[in-house]
Formats: C-alpha cells, structure tokens, sequence
C-alpha cells in the first residue's frame, strides 16, 4: 500500500519495505508484512547458520542449499514484486580468514545466482567490513558481468566524522571514517557498473548538509531507517529530528524508497502498545497490528505533507536527467512545435519588454513625441519579440519603425499572418533574410536578439550579433547587451551512466542540454565567458580561454565529479537581467535547462585541494567548438580536440 | 660522424648533435657544424624577431613567413637527416598576456607546419613557462592529431628540489620544484600521444638518483647538455662530474641523443683556445675548428669507454622492450628451436644437477650401494632434465632409474633418439603422456619439473604438479620444492604506448613477457604467490590473494606506474635455488624474461602515500586466469574479470 498519494508523483519512492529476519517460511512473513501496510520485504534468504566449509565431503552432490522457501511456495510475480533478497550479513570478503574468506565468495555466489532465478528485483548486499574492499568489489564484479536485470544494493551506513589530520610525510592520514570513500572506491573497481547502488543506513546523528548533498549525485536506490533512529514524541509514538526529516524529503524528492528496519520494543519502546482501544476486546480474532506501523505511519505522515508538484515541476518531470544535444538554429529550422514551447515562457518577454522599455525611455525624451526609433528584431520566429516591442513603444508612448528579420521561410509564413492578424502593417516589416548578410536600408537605433543557449554563447549568437551590428548606429544599443556563461561541478552518476553507455569517445566530449535533478551541485559556479555587444575593438575574436578553481567547502568530504554543469545570465539593459545561474536565477523561466560538459574520468576531488578547469571556446573558418580539460587534483585528457566529436557549424554562410 | 664504435650498439645514441642560434644561411650554418664533428643541428626555425600580431593588416595576404632557408637552399633529405627544428623560444601559451597567447599559438602552428613541410624527423618545444601548462598542452595536442611522423620533443629541465611540505589544510603544499610533475601533466593532457617526448636539460647540479631513475622509464630521446654543466680539468678540457659521467652512460644505454648547447667561451673558458700548435700558422686556410669540438670529444671519449655489449646482452638486444605473449605450453607443443634455444641456458641446469644431487645424499647414504632411486623428469622435453639428473647420479655414485614424461609427441621422437645414442636404454624408460593422466607403474623418490614460467605458477606448475604427485612416494621429494611470484611497480611508458596502440581493452588485461629495459623500476619487489610441492594439505586450492603496499623512495618525487614486473623464485632442494627477481637472480640465465602486468589507466603515485595493488589467481573447471586492481592512491577497475580478456586453457584434461 503506497505511503500515499501526491499528484504527479509517479517514482518508487511512494513505495516503504520492511527488513526482516531468516524465516523459511516466507509466504507468511511476506502476508504478516503486507498486511502490516508495507509494499515489500527485504529478506534474507538463506540460513544464516549455513557455511559452504561445513557440509560433509560425502554429501556434496545431494546437498539442497537452505533456501528460505522457493518458487512454488511463492510465485515468480510475487518474488518479483514483494522481496528484496538480502544477502547473508556474515559474508566477509576482505577477512584475515581465508576460510571465511572463501565460504563467504561461494555463498555470495549462490545467494546471487539463486535471487536471479526467484527473478528478484533487487539484491542487498551487506556494507563491507572494515577498511577495506578489494576481494568484495572483486567478486561483486565477477557477478557483474553475468546478471540480468537485478540490481545490487550495497549497504553503506551514512557516516562521516569531521576530523582530517594530516601526517609528517606529507601524506593525508586519513583516521575519520567517511563511508563515501568506501563506496567511491568499491564502484571504480565495479567500473561504474550501472546495476551496482546503494542503499543507504540512515543512522541516529547525520553528518553536515553538505556532505549528506553529495549523495543525491550518487545511485541511491533505498534508504534503510532504523528504529533507534527515531525519537519519541510527547504522545509515545515515533517521529524523527528536523534533519532526519529534512533528509526523508530529499529522499522522496529522488525516487528513493525508505525501508524500516529494527525492532519496536528494542531500545525505544512506544509507551502505549498502540492497539487501537475499541479493538482491544477481539483482538485475538482480528489481524494483529504489524508492530512497526507506527514508524510505517509517520513515514506516510511525512511523505503526504511534501508540497504537491507545480504543473512546471510535472511538465519537467519527464525532462529530469535525460541527456538532449543542444538546439542549432544556425543549422536547422526549428519547428512550429518548438517556437511554441518557447514562446509560452511569459516570465521571458516580460524582461524583454521592460528591458526595451528603458532603452527606449534612454533614447527618446519623454517630451519628443515626433522622433521614430528604428528597432530590429534579429531572430524574430514567430515575432514573440515583436510584440514585446511594440507593447514596450505603446507603454512609454515611444514612436517605432520594426524590422523583423528572420532566415526561417516557415517562421517568416507565420510571421506575415500575424502582422496582418494585429494590424501592424504600418509599423513592422518582415525580413526574410540571415541577418548575417542582409543589407539593411537604414540604420538601427535598438538589435533586440534572443539567441542565446542554455551556455550562453553556445548558439553561436556571438558570430549571428557580430554579423548584425553593421546595421547598429554606432551609438545603438543591443538587447542583450552582454551575457557570461557559468560553471559549477557535479556529481551525476546516472548522466555519466548514460554517457558511457555508448560506450564511444564522441559521447564523452558533446556537451548536453539537461534538467538536472539526480545530481549533487559541489561548489558555487563560476563566470566563464563574457561577450558584449556591440563589440567595436579592433583585433577583436570570439575565442576565449578560462582557467578555473573549485574548492569544495571542507564538510563536504571528497566527491566525485562526473562533469559540470552550464548556465547563463544576460545583462538584457541595464539593470534588466535574464539568466538560470542558480543564484541568481530569473524565477519561472522554463525555456532554458542547463548545459552538461561531461568529464571522460571522473575526478575524485579531496577538501582542500583545489578542482582547477579549462575552458576554451575555440573558432575555425566553418565552425565553432569546446575543448575543456582538467590539470588538479589530476590532470585529465584534452577533451574534443580540434572539435572532433562535437561542433556548431556556422552553417551556410561559412 | 658518430660518437665511436661500440660493438652491437646500433642506437641513436652515437649521434651526437648541437643547438644553434638563428641563421639564415641554413647552408653554412649547417656545413660549419657537421665538419665540426657533429652529427645533426638543432636549429631555430623562424626569425626570433616575427610576431605574427606586429604584421601590418594591409599586407597579409602577399607576406613570406620569415624562416631560416627553404627547402631549396637544402634538399628535403638534408634538412631531414641533419636539421630537428628548434621552436621559437619565446613562445609562451599560458601568459596571462592574451596577445602573446594568441601570437605564440599562430606562431608555433606556423613552425610545425613549416617543418613538417621539409619533413624533419623532430622538433623541440620549448620548455612550459611557470607553473601551468594547460593551453599549451592543447595546442600541441591539437597539433598532434594531424601530425606526420614527425617527433615532438618536449624540452624539460632536469630539476628537483628537495622540500616537500603540507599545509595545515590537509592538501599537500608543492612548493617544490619537481619538472617531471610539469611533464607528467603535459602528456596526460596530451594523452599519452606516442609522438610527444622528452629532451632533457641536463643543469650543473643533478637531482638525486631515484630522481633521476624516473626518466629511463619515460621517452626521452634527447638529452641537452650546456657548457656550463661542464667542469674544467687539470689541462684546461672539459670533462663532466662523476654524477653527470653516469647519467651520460645511462643515457648511452637507453639510445638517448646528446646535444650540445651553449657556448664555449661564455661561462667556463678553456685556458687553452684549443687550437693546435702545428696548425696555428694556417689556420686562415685551414677550416677553423669548431668553438664546442672539446666538448664534443670528451662526450665521445665517454661513449666509446662504455662496455662492450657481452654476447647475451645483444641476443638480447632485439628483445629489447618487446611484448610477447607468454607460453602455454599445456595447450601448445613448443617447436625444437624453441627447445633448443632453452636447452642452451646452462646455468639453469648446473642448479638442476646441484639440487638433484643434494637430494640423492640425503635419501641415499654415501655407504649404500644398492639402493635404486626412482626419479621422474615430468614434461623431459627433449631430455635436458634427464641428463643432468644422471650427471648428478654419477657425480653422487647414487644409482638411478628414470622415467621421462612427456606430452609432445614430438620432442618423444628426439628424446628416443637421444637415449639410444648415449646409451641409456637400462636406465631411462620414456613415457609418451600427460603427466596428470599417466598411470605410474611404480613410485617415484624424486619428482623433477621445470615448468615455471616468468611469473612462476602463470604455465600451470602447480595444476601439473599437483596431477603428478599421486604418484610420488609419500616423503618424496619434489624438485622444486616450492617457488614464489614477486612484483614491482614500473614506469614503462614504451610498453603502455604499445599496449595502447591496440586501442582494445583485451590488450590491457594481458600479462606479456617483456624483456625489460625502458623502464624505471621505482620500488622493491615483493613476494606475491607461494606454491609449495608436494602438497597434501586437505582443501587445498590452488586459488591465491595477495594484497601488496609498496611505498615509493622519499627522494624519488611522484611517479608514473604504468605496471608491475613480475618475477619468481624457485627453491628446487634446500639452499639450491633459481629465479629473475632482480636482487636474487641467478646469473647468467636467459630462459626467462620478466612478466609484465598493465593497467589501464596509469596511477600518478607521490611520495608517502602507498601503492595499494591486489592480485588473484582465480581457477574455473577449464581455465586459469588473474585478476588485479589498485586501490591507493586512486582505485582502478578491477581488471580482466572472470579472465575475460587473458587465461590459461588447462588443455583436454579439463
């Protein structure tokens, strides 16, 4: 029974388990569970006493394994659907022991290979032990390679203490625990293998928010919340501190399902047994209330007061984390389909419209009602810019004279059916030319443009606005009238999975447009490259090189970083900005999702040594291209040399 | 004219070269330095006085690039032969200076097409500027993808100080100079491209020899040595310290060009000038003597006082660096060159005849005369092991009866012909079978195999041998008795390239055998895999795991690991044993070359924090393979998973 409804919400995480103890007879414990109001157990399956070591020599070939039930006691769809297979927690893989270490390398093995028959979804694998992983990630791997849809869970307690010390040789001691790094350590050896994740042991204190933020980068599947990290309220019943809950939230927020674990009458007993009192009398007759279901009910309470979903956030949805090329106008005629998304973003032309406003507020005394201004609108589509001039001349009483160029024949056929639609015949005439080489009849007073990318100037709109501003008056003026590109590093395991899935070169060195949500942001972003128009210096190139340094805040602990993501903001005039950098975002703008620059390796980034970057935007006769590159804490390769995986053309004029 | 005759040396190491300053009579320049003795020029290129920015905008179209000579004034085999192309020196991409970037970018592409066009072997890149080498290194990375065979070699100064210190932050501070840290950078950036190398400038004080051992595994193919590195002996000559004499003779051995730079009267004056007397009168007509010919000769007295090449070394020679696939000869029957050509390693056998004998005293006392000992050769191969256990038997005064194993049928044909010639048909009953199926008619005291190979138990031994002690009598002696895998970590960037070039990830999950040469061995070797013959202990397994920490030289600095050599050791009979590791070696022995483990991604190691490299030896029904990983600094992928990739085939036993 799902913890409740939340419109929009489609993701696993409505779902909560329960983990349970050895029981053969695993038809009740799953009817016991359910009944209870769980979705799913998370159930050893073999008999923790067994060790392969043990069996006799001369019963080798009759031995039937102690199996907790098998698949005519339960049907397949029924394994399926409502058992997690956890794995024996003895197994320890990395021991001193090498008995134990090989009893516990052949039972993993027939656990695994015995949920992949049963056809479970899903498989927790204890955390390691100690401090070291090698032989577990080792046979983890081996099994890796075989298996077919099941995930692997492995177990990592959610802790961090905060003391680094550093040793006389230069060496960082690393004496405090950070389970990330034994994750970090145990999926490099897996090579990032895409059915490996983890589940999460949510214990009694949580490190700092920063270091709890980097793991919504990582493939956390479930979060295992035991009783004892629960409080008791005033009433007796379970609930949890403000952080916890702040946690939960996240968790319901990424499509990670809560399991409970732990005994009630353990170490933080309910004060009233929690039996309904009209029930008391039969309760013999009725089903007994499974006894974690208060914690069950709180974590329902929890996930039914999250905010519903904004009819953006729902339209975003299906957007999240998914890997897109970048729009290039200069190439491609975009479609009528797209010119409409686009111009239902209000929030945009509002800008534009204030931002035209004042220009023309600037040009025109307030008492000269004779003066005409000449605006061109460079890129004009389907005219959305259009409108927003005229309402800006008729909201400052200002005169205008619109030309509307646009290189699209199609966007043009619209354009002309809504200038006749409006009655603007007068006022706008329609361009059908690549503002590049049109050869305007007089000169412009305002070039209104929005050709920017998700990176800024990653639509080339430096080269189509240096092609414009031969008919710009030298003293006109362009909206925008600058814009700066910005980066910050990411932690983002399922777009790097997707990434080397295609297993080529060339996927690792495109940059991408994508709604980042599984994703860990790891440092304030950063300006890159800024362009400002007109642009009259002599001498003058759209190349740019950048050099960067990142530092994480030191509570963060290492992460990883896959790649990074990309934003803009434009300076549209004045004080009127437009822009998706987080910081400073315009609210409710949906026509941009950020840039994505994938690293080929990811980088494992310690506190206090900085991530240094390199960005060049590069510019040869026929196209323009991106190479980036790490040189701290280790270099990486040069990527898209040359712009050999991924380029913008400038298209037809060359 | 080269450096001297050294008999077997066939490397470009006899050519001795000179740096020179512009001049655009590349004619002269050139004449007046070959008949100086030297054997090619390093010369500048392009006149140092050219900035691409300076040229006016109105002539660029009719503008002459201005280079030192064309490829008339030379022929193209000319410049080829003698000329490597010296780069404008005061090129510098990571200024802050965007100007001068964009000058040095122009400036540098112009000179390597230039010299590409007159098809120069090399040319030399001036050394980074500062501390970070980030745009450079795309440049030359950008270059590199569209080069000819053309070489470029990366000029870095042989410097190392000596001070490391950490920060109260956790991060190592570097303040330290350490260039192979700068070069390290380059080439990743760079991608480990096999046309990037190294010329060293080798300066007055040297580094210290861990340091300096580094460089050997790494491709420098020129080393540039100014006057003023140069002392002044008693007679007013030039001669070099006995530090710089060593890392000349290193140079010498690893086919490392020396240049000569700098001039000769500048910094070290000659008391003498060097001219000889009888000539002083016309030395007008005379063609003058070259300003740098004593450096010249006494860089030629140092080559030709190197040692000859012994006879093994130049069998060896061609071997050199070379990766071959190890033998298997479980699947494959060796051919009778490659029988003969481990037949001839004598020494190998001497240690077989010592052991054999040790062990004929000890289960045979000196006053017995009747007692026969059964001895078993298991896989005689064409009978070198026969042989030397009936010398022994002679030796000791033992009597001995012998059954020689075999599978080949093959080497069978010659081991019968053998036995009739030297008439031991009462002695030796030859057997035509596998050892591990062959039903003995009797039990043997002493068991003899030579089936180890480079890496000890990678052919098989212990599968054989644990197959042939059933019929071992049960205080029989195997010979050997045990033996054991050692590794080291290596920086072999000859082997990786190669590796590489297969551009397959099958190539790197292989282990070679490699006769070791260009490479830098940066630490100990460590034990690894001990087998012990005969075994008897109950579920037993031929399975190993073996972590291992290494720790690099506190002096070394960082290094690049690019792999681990691998050795063994064997124990045939008590103090008698034979092996490769380098510190125990039995001299005089070929039979084997070192093994050689890569990784994929090479691991940058820096002082005081431990390599951490895991290996297994894993055994399924048919096949026997390893598995290996690092897990400090950074983990790696586990490599060659269920022996994917590289495996020994048990053979139709199965």
């Amino acid at each position: 029974m799902p913890l409740g409804e939340r419109a929009g919400d489609k993701s696993d995480s409505r779902y909560c388990g329960v983990e349970t103890e050895f029981n053969d007879d695993i038809p009740q414990l799953l009817s016991l569970n359910i009944n209870g109001g769980f979705d799913f157990v998370v159930a050893t399956l073999m008999d923790p006493a067994y060790r392969p070591s043990l069996k006799g020599d001369n019963d080798k070939s009759c031995d039937v394994l102690p199996f907790a039930g098998s698949d005519l006691v339960l049907s397949p769809s029924q394994w399926s659907s409502h058992v997690v297979g956890r794995i024996s927690l003895w197994i320890d893989l990395d021991s001193e022991d090498e008995s134990l270490r090989r009893d516990s390398e052949i039972c993993l093995k027939q656990e695994i290979s015995w949920a992949s028959h049963l056809s479970l979804q899903a498989c927790l694998l204890p955390s390691p032990k100690g401090t070291s992983c090698g032989n577990y990630a080792r046979v983890v791997n081996q099994i890796l390679q075989s298996l077919n849809n099941m995930q692997l869970w492995l177990r990592i307690p959610l802790e961090k203490s905060d003391d680094d010390s550093v040793n006389e040789n230069g060496g960082l001691q690393r004496e405090h625990t950070d389970s990330w790094e034994m994750w970090n350590s145990f999926r490099i050896l897996c090579e990032h293998h895409s059915q490996l994740s983890i589940a999460l042991d949510i214990l009694p204190s949580l490190p700092s928010a920063n270091s709890l933020g980097r793991w919504f980068g990582e493939p956390v599947r479930a979060a295992i919340i035991h009783t004892n990290s629960f409080l008791t309220n005033a009433k007796g019943y379970p609930c949890l501190s403000k952080r916890h809950q702040k946690l939960m939230s996240g968790f319901f927020n990424h499509s990670i399902q809560i399991v409970i674990s732990g005994n009630q009458d353990q170490k933080h007993p309910l004060r009233s047994m929690d039996v309904d009192p009209n029930n008391n009398k039969n309760h013999v007759e009725s089903v007994q209330r499974h006894p974690l279901r208060p914690y069950l009910d709180y974590v329902g309470y929890l996930y039914q007061r999250m905010d519903v979903l904004s009819e953006q956030e729902r339209f975003e949805l299906g957007y999240r984390d998914f890997l897109q090329s970048p729009l290039q106008p200069l190439m491609d005629n975009l479609e009528a389909q797209t010119y409409e998304t686009f111009e239902k973003d209000t929030m945009k032309y509002i800008q534009y419209q204030r931002a035209i406003s004042k220009a023309l507020q600037d040009r025109v005394p307030d008492d000269d009602s004779s003066t005409v201004t000449i605006l061109m609108v460079v890129g004009a589509g389907r005219g959305p810019l259009v409108r927003a001039s005229l309402q800006a001349a008729e909201e400052t009483g200002r005169k205008l004279k619109v030309y509307a160029v646009e290189k699209n024949p199609n966007a043009v056929v619209t354009l002309h059916s809504l200038v006749k639609l409006e009655g603007w015949e007068n006022i706008v005439t329609i361009v059908s030319s690549d503002m590049r080489c049109w050869e305007a009849p007089e000169k412009a007073d305002i070039l209104v443009s929005e050709l920017l990318g998700s990176f800024g100037d990653n639509e080339l709109s430096p080269e189509c606005l240096d092609g414009a501003q031969r008919f710009l008056k030298e003293d006109g003026i362009s909206i925008p009238s600058s814009y700066t590109s910005y980066i910050q590093p990411l932690t983002a395991s399922k777009l790097y999975a997707d990434i080397k899935s295609h297993k080529d070169l060339v996927h690792f060195e495109t940059i991408y447009v994508v709604k980042l949500h599984r994703v860990a942001r790891l440092a304030p972003s950063q300006p890159v490259f800024t362009f400002v128009h007109p642009e009259y210096s002599t001498n003058n190139s759209n190349q740019r090189y950048k050099k960067l340094q990142f530092e994480l805040p030191s509570d963060t602990g290492s992460a990883l970083v896959h790649g990074f993501a990309g934003y803009f903001d434009a300076t549209l005039y004045k004080d009127v900005h437009l822009g998706m950098e987080p910081l400073t975002a315009t609210p409710n703008m949906f026509s941009w999702f950020p840039a994505f620059i994938p690293l080929r390796t990811p980088l494992c980034v310690r506190p206090g040594i900085p991530l240094e970057f390199h960005l060049w935007r590069c510019c040869g006769s026929t196209k323009v291209w991106y190479e980036w590159c790490a040189t701290s804490p280790t270099a990486s390769p040069v990527h898209n040399t040359n712009g050999r995986s991924y380029w913008l053309r400038k298209g037809d004029l060359g």
